[in-house]
């Protein structure tokens, strides 16, 4: 199956209300709560939504049709959503991502990429040449991997509490696997 | 901190309408895939959902409050999603989640579990003796295991079109680790 715009802009345009459905009005212990350490907790991985809503995906898409490979993407700060989080409310931060979101996928769709569009190619700081349509790509399985990371991160909560089946559920031998978030 | 029961309503009461508006009207290419060999489908982790609604949680946490551990409860079958799923579409798999959560949860309140019915003990045919309050959490965290199942089940249909970026993707390294779902 070749890449399809039409079906990451499906999963996209999803992901806001999915998570406020899950986390608008829950509780603390589920939100305000890591996986121990420097991890971070669900309203965290929310900010880090907002903030590369506002400096990843879509100002990459315009460097590479602008510009192309002359230039590397700038570096994501990998704290930057502390910039973003300040002191909002995950209900606040919800509402700021769904608006984000609503804007880059204006955006996306009036750029009508065409087929040749999705093969033009930018220059990742890190991992060199890269595509448009796997920048895109990239954008879906990111709200994916945080969507996994937060039902790990609320699973670790009631570790104790599951008592014995802790080892019939699998989001409990779930380490994490992220290199860079 | 000690086991809450409005802490595991407020989680359970939000799971359906997240899972609607994730994947309600999502393209099959996400939805009707799997992970390879026998793995599930993001359709067949609803169908269990729905099974273990009808035969799981309510029916076991009765079972405890009824007649303790005299009886172990009877053993859940691992293929009986397809009952629940026959010739349904997903979204009326979603619907019928959604009724069969919220009667789940309207039982559970009518309940009123106190302090100490909550320590009232079951025996699980595989784990023995485990505790009302256990079961409880383990329903919750069982919802975030299948959510961590279908955000890891969704970005392996993105494995080869994200390129480069599978390595800085977390949900990516994940395999799966359940030992029974």
């Amino acid at each position: 199956m070749g890449y399809e715009l039409d079906n990451t802009i499906a999963l996209l345009e999803r992901t806001p209300a999915s998570l406020s459905a899950l986390l608008g009005g829950l509780p603390e212990c589920w939100t305000e709560t890591n996986e121990g350490g420097s991890s971070w907790t669900v309203s965290t991985v929310v900010a880090h939504l907002v903030h590369c809503e506002y400096e990843d995906w879509m100002p990459r898409a315009r460097q590479i049709l602008q510009a192309g490979e002359a230039e590397p993407f700038a570096p994501l700060d990998r704290e930057g959503h502390a910039r973003y989080k300040g002191g909002k409310t995950l209900a606040q931060l919800l509402d700021e991502f769904a608006r984000a979101r609503a804007k880059s996928l204006d955006e996306l769709r009036a750029l009508k990429p065409t087929a040749q569009d999705l093969e033009r190619r930018g220059r990742h700081p890190a991992l060199g040449s890269v595509t448009l349509s796997e920048l895109l790509a990239t954008w879906a399985a990111h709200d994916l991997t945080h969507l996994h990371q937060i039902a790990r991160t609320m699973a670790h909560q009631v570790r104790e509490a599951v008592g014995p089946w802790a080892r019939f559920l699998g989001v409990m031998q779930c380490a994490g696997h992220s290199e860079a978030g």
